[in-house]
């Protein structure tokens, strides 16, 4: 199999790609890093990305920013940054990826624990998280050519633990090996239009 | 009760509506319609309408448009009326709104089932109402001065029946009366942060 990783650099993306390599072609994309550079709040990169990638058997994201702050200091602006990026960026991977994924292929988004239990000053990332559920439910109703798409939402991973702790207390981080096989789960097995969520 | 409801003109606004002038003052604010004008998807209209209304005890919006259409034709553009408006709409309402609402004053928002079900050509709609429920938790952990904020996510309702069945096949109208009854549970009652989902 062919398989797309956008973030594959990343906390959660470098377990997923080091499973996934060892029996497939991964190709793995970044911002700044890995075989191909991609920068998934501009959707002219996505384009880019795929006319240079070409066709996939599947498309993993594990990427997107959004604006961590209190309600009361977050501009309009600042919820656009998640927008872009978390939100449109993963929706834009979904609308252009399409036409280069091959047929019975897979989607896998990213979300996480905020979608459903948000804690402080993640009012953005939360509404991100919260959008991209419903667009997997909507969008998995109208995919075509055997096309399935998913998405994970993993409370606190613990490789993330000492860097996101102290926003999350008394969420029991993740062991890794779960969180892999949660996106194991959606590339090779036959789930579509679900949110896999992943608790310790 | 002061209270000012956006959309008070709209198949729910007016139901809403007719039930709390019963008892309460109501400014009614609508894009062409009403006392006061307010495009939501222009938050300077949004600043405009609170500084010439004041203080209020509680917001009630029903209102905020999205594109409906297969995903296929939907382009990058069309996604962002649904962002601009019933997500940054109603985002923007709180966030500036804040500021205009008394002590223990409350705020209602809308979204519908297309968040937790949705239906054909629904990828936009669904994505922003799901984003406006994780909103609504994330944003009820936050407020101060007293304040609350809820969501109604209803059915298909029994007055926009004749307009949406064929979108909705299967889903039984939500008789009115109902839903009216869940704005008054949030703007009456004590929840705060709760999506109070509407069916039949």
């Amino acid at each position: 199999m062919k398989i797309l990783i956008i973030g594959a650099k990343g906390t959660i993306g470098k377990v997923v790609t080091s499973a996934l390599e060892k029996n497939h072609e991964v190709i793995k994309a970044g911002k700044t890093s890995g075989d191909i550079q991609v920068d998934i709040s501009d959707s002219k990169t996505i384009e880019k990305m795929f006319k240079s990638v070409g066709p996939v058997d599947s498309i993993i994201c594990i990427a997107g920013d959004a604006k961590w702050a209190s309600f009361n200091e977050l501009s309009e602006d600042d919820f656009y940054i998640g927008i872009k990026s978390k939100l449109m960026g993963q929706v834009n991977l979904v609308r252009i990826g399409k036409n280069y994924l091959n047929k019975g292929g897979s989607f896998t988004l990213t979300t996480g624990i905020l979608a459903d239990h948000p804690v402080d000053k993640t009012t953005s990332a939360a509404m991100v998280n919260g959008g991209i559920h419903s667009f997997v439910k909507a969008v998995s109703l109208e995919l075509s050519n055997d096309h399935r798409i998913n998405v994970v939402s993993s409370d606190l991973v613990e490789d993330a633990k000492d860097k996101y702790e102290d926003y999350f207390p008394g969420h029991t981080p993740v062991p890794m090996n779960k969180v892999k096989d949660a996106y194991i789960k959606s590339v090779l097995g036959k789930p579509n239009g679900e949110i896999i969520r992943v608790l310790a």
